[in-house]
């Protein structure tokens, strides 16, 4: 019934919508898999998308032209650039999307690429000969061949939803769970875990108090994710924040002996960073209270999403203690939260094209490497298709570094270290954070994807070629450009910066905390005149190139250094046990692993840095 | 966890939100509980409302402020009127509605409801005492307190999928079954049965050849189904249509010895009038075509929908049948056809206002009632809604009758003959079809409901009215104007109609068949004046009251007379057996049940007309 197919992916989740289009972007034939049509690219938790760090992996995708980007700034109810009072390198980009259309827009997007097709059903084995795998084997029994095969299937194998003391199967609220696949992996040999995470209850905004919350806007000039001509929002809806208290979590605690998370039966590992309401009641027992974000599901949606109010707890014990919520006192509830349970691969299986070690041509992605969240999932998903693809047209693997991009931390992270917990990026994951930006994704990947002959890259590469540029006009006219005193001074005078004594260069000035380009425009016509000519996309990169040049040279050399250490040959006959300052079990572990070189050695979980400073002084480094 | 609502809907299909509105207008606090918020009002089947018989039906819940209309209204991206060519008692209303966006006016429409509310869960079971309902109990264990319960369980209960050999238990592709309630209900003293129904394969609109098949476009000047001021239809996409062929129906029979439907794997009784194509292959074995439509499940989406081709025989036997089909050559499939077989109450147990004999202020509407199609279970929920308001209040049940409606006959025909088959309506089943038009259905029925004090129709009783108006002053203008022969002769000339000798008045020129006001208004300047001031709808009825106006008397005084004869009374004392003209079984089936008048006998299963007319005669009419 079928034809074989270059790349099938299992899952049309957010690491298996980004999976397809990669794949069929760099030219594969693509079968997308997935239970049910309808739910393609559904949100399963929060309609959210971004976030500190996630924001700048959404940039990345985009940059290497992902639709995580593209369908959220079509779909969107609000934007905010988080961490804007901070450095550049925290400023994260997030939207609330309205999520039947994100799921909508998703499809539509699929539907329109040529060489991805579509079958609706559960895969419940896979065909492998000879430790490569051949194809995917369906419920109903049909084979599909394909050359490649890529796993995305989030949190539905053997999925187990909790609430209270009452579990059933299922792979989110109202959908079921798959089997199969984890049992056959197993038997050819793969480790699995099981890990577990937790949605909190949605509510009915007509039931709600808006007036005894605070709210919160979205930004006054709303940004975009995408690189490319999507349109700009128009009509925010904003969010609202309210508080639990202490009678809350007294509601909640009456429901702690029937807590699934408290009394062992939940056994999955959960998210230490998303933590539900009961975690963070029983670690935080001295906070009297946690901040609440109730979030609109959609613009034509009275359904509301009470973020950090995750909750397992019984439902009648959620209820109780959401109507003590200031602003919820009359709460109607649509569902409760609940907690889910599913396997996920210990992703120390993968190599870092996200290719299974045991089995050639087979790649997981997403959630089922034991991440969470849907951006770490796009980003793996968008790996592994470009991944399939190279791996069929036999050409390197493309790998991206801590050096060059979150999703290269990600990455490198799972592979090497593995994760305990689910795991969510953080800023505080990457070591090289000025460089890794949201505003310049497409500068650090736009041309390594273009480089692999992607397809639809031009028109990025010719607007990346612009960007740069114009950077640089900028930064030469900044060199150049002297600022009278005279026509600035009233302004610094007005933001608290000392007066100019004499002309100095406009790249000097912006050096300056508060100066901004934008604001010094009023007071210098030939800048605001220069600047009309410019993007603000490439006004804003140039700024914060010139304002943080100095940290960013320093990162550069680092990074550099970084490398090269990485490369420091340890070789096979280091006797680790005659070191004496390395702890214990470095030791231990340095012996039984034998790393090639400090990088590797670096990766090995149970070596801390201080080991690794040990080492390197021991090779005379 | 929750307050005792007046309502309890189970279920989110057509019935159950038709049920929800009707009882919330009512002033009834409603809560609708279904299995999953994300599949409120999907569209089980074909992407279409409307068709013969059905779009009167979807006329008629808009005429009693159902939302049915209004939503295809917003929705649809295709009309047709069906049966123009015949008289205007067979007009029927149809359209394609994009799938996704159906279901999501729909829910947006429950939402901004205030007396609705919503919980995501499966029931189970309800709560019943000394044979009344007194709310129902979740999956969790949770119980809903309410007065009344109306179940609109749809294809749900103990549903179980078949596609070839293969079965597995659901409730519509990729949804689970609800278990629970028939047991209780059996239990409980009910009687159920089995029947099936089923759904043919969706398709990849990328890979079929359109231009070798039939282009089907939608109504030049497209229509639509509301009487409010619904947006009129931009942008129609057509509908394409091609065949069946011998090969196709010789590669269908290779699968016939693996046919759930032929080897007795399936036992519920399937829909007559909705074949399968296997079906279709096997009853009309000496047809070596069927006409299939092809059919967009969207506007933006590339699925389509094979309308015609319902099937249950093997996913790959489906496929290759496919391929044999002009323009399907090279067909992709997302999915295969398969069948459903699900509980359903005999209908017999229910009474006129579809509140259950056995169990007080509980009730059934939908597809558990033996009914298929989105329109009859519609039109089955907003009466159930109706009337569940009117049980709580003590007020009379609201009932509408074989005279003045579809949904009449409908509930008529379900309570008193029950149906063996998934009961479809058809225009034939309605005995007096001239006087239950598409165009007078608000005539008919809005003032009843505003009559029940619904909420919302003071504005669609004013139109009604003022459509009533427009329609006498129509009428008294075609009386009163006279045509001169000079200037309608020409145009008569042009459609065959013989030419005037002289001066007549409108009124009988009305009359001739292929002459209608809209044609005559270029050559009568007083007419296209007069007309200018009325609106569409009401010259459009007033010009089909007056042109068929004597049928219309002739069927008017059938009805008259139908109910009086139903109003014969019979008494207990007659003896049947000694009737010697009567049937066998009509005897037998009257000794049995003794029923009070000949209305009651006509409605006894085995009773025939011919029996009726033997009555009528013993009885002295
Ligand atoms: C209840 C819940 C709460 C969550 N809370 C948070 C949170 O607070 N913060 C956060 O960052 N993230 C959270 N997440 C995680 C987030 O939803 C996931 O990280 C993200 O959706 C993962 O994307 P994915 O593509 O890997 O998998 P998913 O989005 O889960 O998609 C998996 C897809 O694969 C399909 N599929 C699965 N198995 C098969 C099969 N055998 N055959 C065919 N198709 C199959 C499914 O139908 C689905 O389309 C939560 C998830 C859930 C379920
Ligand atoms: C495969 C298939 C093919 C069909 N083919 C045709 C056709 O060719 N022609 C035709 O006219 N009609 C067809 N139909 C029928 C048409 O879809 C139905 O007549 C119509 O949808 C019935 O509406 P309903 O509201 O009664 O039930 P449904 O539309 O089935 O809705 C039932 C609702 O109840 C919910 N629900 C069920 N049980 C529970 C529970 N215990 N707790 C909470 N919620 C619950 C479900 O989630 C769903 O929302 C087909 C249906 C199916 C499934």
């Amino acid at each position: 019934m079928f034809a074989e197919y270059d790349v099938i992916v299992v899952g049309g989740g957010h690491s298996g919508c980004e999976a397809a289009v990669a794949a069929a972007n760099m030219g594969s034939k693509v079968m997308l898999v997935t239970m049910n049509m309808n739910t393609i690219a559904q949100m399963s938790c929060n309609p959210a998308i971004g976030g500190i760090a996630k924001g700048q992996i959404v940039r990345e995708m985009d940059a290497m032209n992902g639709y995580t980007g593209i369908v959220t700034d079509h779909t969107m109810i609000q934007f905010r650039m988080l961490n804007r009072s901070k450095g550049p390198a925290m400023w994260s980009p997030r939207a609330q999307s309205d999520r039947m259309e994100f799921a909508s827009k998703w499809r539509q997007m699929l539907e329109s690429h040529p060489l991805i097709d579509f079958w609706q059903e559960m895969v419940t084995g896979l065909i492998v000969r000879d430790n490569r795998v051949y194809g995917v084997r369906t419920s109903l029994g049909l084979e599909i061949p394909s050359k490649t095969v890529i796993l995305t299937n989030g949190t539905f194998l053997n999925g187990l939803i909790h609430i209270g003391a009452k579990k059933m199967g299922g792979g989110r609220a109202g959908e079921r769970a798959a089997k199969g696949i984890t049992a056959q992996l197993e038997e050819l040999g793969f480790e699995s875990g099981r890990m577990k995470t937790g949605t909190p209850p949605r509510v009915d905004g007509r039931s709600l108090h808006w007036d005894r919350m605070e709210i919160q806007p979205g930004d006054e000039h709303p940004n975009k994710f995408s690189f490319t001509q999507t349109p700009v929002l128009k009509n925010q809806i904003p969010c609202h924040i309210t508080y639990t208290s202490s009678e809350v979590h007294d509601e909640l605690k009456k429901g702690f002996k029937d807590s699934p998370m408290f009394n062992g039966r939940i056994r999955g590992i959960g998210p230490r960073y998303c933590p539900s309401i009961e975690d963070k009641i029983d670690r935080f027992a001295d906070r009297n209270r946690h901040q609440l974000f109730i979030e609109p599901e959609g613009r034509h949606t009275c359904e509301i999403y009470v973020n950090g109010f995750s909750s397992s707890l019984p439902e009648d014990v959620q209820y109780k203690a959401l109507k003590k919520i200031e602003g919820f006192e009359d709460v109607k509830m649509f569902r409760p939260g609940y907690a889910i349970e599913y396997d996920f691969f210990p992703p120390q299986q993968l190599k870092h094209n996200l290719e299974t070690k045991r089995i050639s041509n087979l790649f997981f992605a997403g959630q089922i490497n034991g991440t969470t969240g849907y951006e770490e999932a796009g980003g793996q998903g968008l790996m592994a298709g470009i991944n399939a693809h190279l791996k069929i047209q036999e050409e390197e693997p493309f790998v991206l570094t801590r050096y060059d991009s979150y999703i290269g931390v990600l990455i490198d992270d799972l592979v090497n270290k593995g994760t305990d917990e689910p795991y969510r990026m953080f800023t505080s994951r990457a070591e090289f954070r000025i460089l890794l930006r949201q505003d310049n994704a497409d500068i650090r990947l736009t041309p390594k994807v273009a480089a692999l002959g992607m397809q639809g890259m031009e028109e990025r590469m010719a607007q990346t070629r612009q960007k740069l540029d114009a950077i640089s006009r900028i930064e030469h006219f900044a060199r150049d450009f002297s600022v009278e005193p005279g026509l600035i001074n009233p302004y610094l005078e007005t933001i608290n910066s000392s007066p100019l004594p004499q002309k100095i260069k406009l790249e000097t000035l912006i050096l300056r905390p508060n100066v901004h380009f934008e604001d010094l425009r009023p007071y210098l016509n030939p800048l605001d005149d220069f600047l009309n000519q410019e993007s603000e996309e490439a006004i804003n990169s140039a700024e914060i190139e010139m304002k943080y040049s100095g940290y960013i040279k320093k990162e550069l050399e680092q990074a550099q250094k970084h490398k090269r250490l990485e490369e420091v040959s340890l070789g096979e006959n280091v006797d680790y046990h005659k070191i004496s300052s390395l702890s214990m079990e470095g030791r231990e572990k340095l012996m039984a692993s034998k790393p090639m070189n400090i990088g590797q050695a670096s990766r090995i979980s149970g070596v801390s840095p201080a080991d690794i400073s040990v080492l390197l002084v021991h090779m005379g480094r």
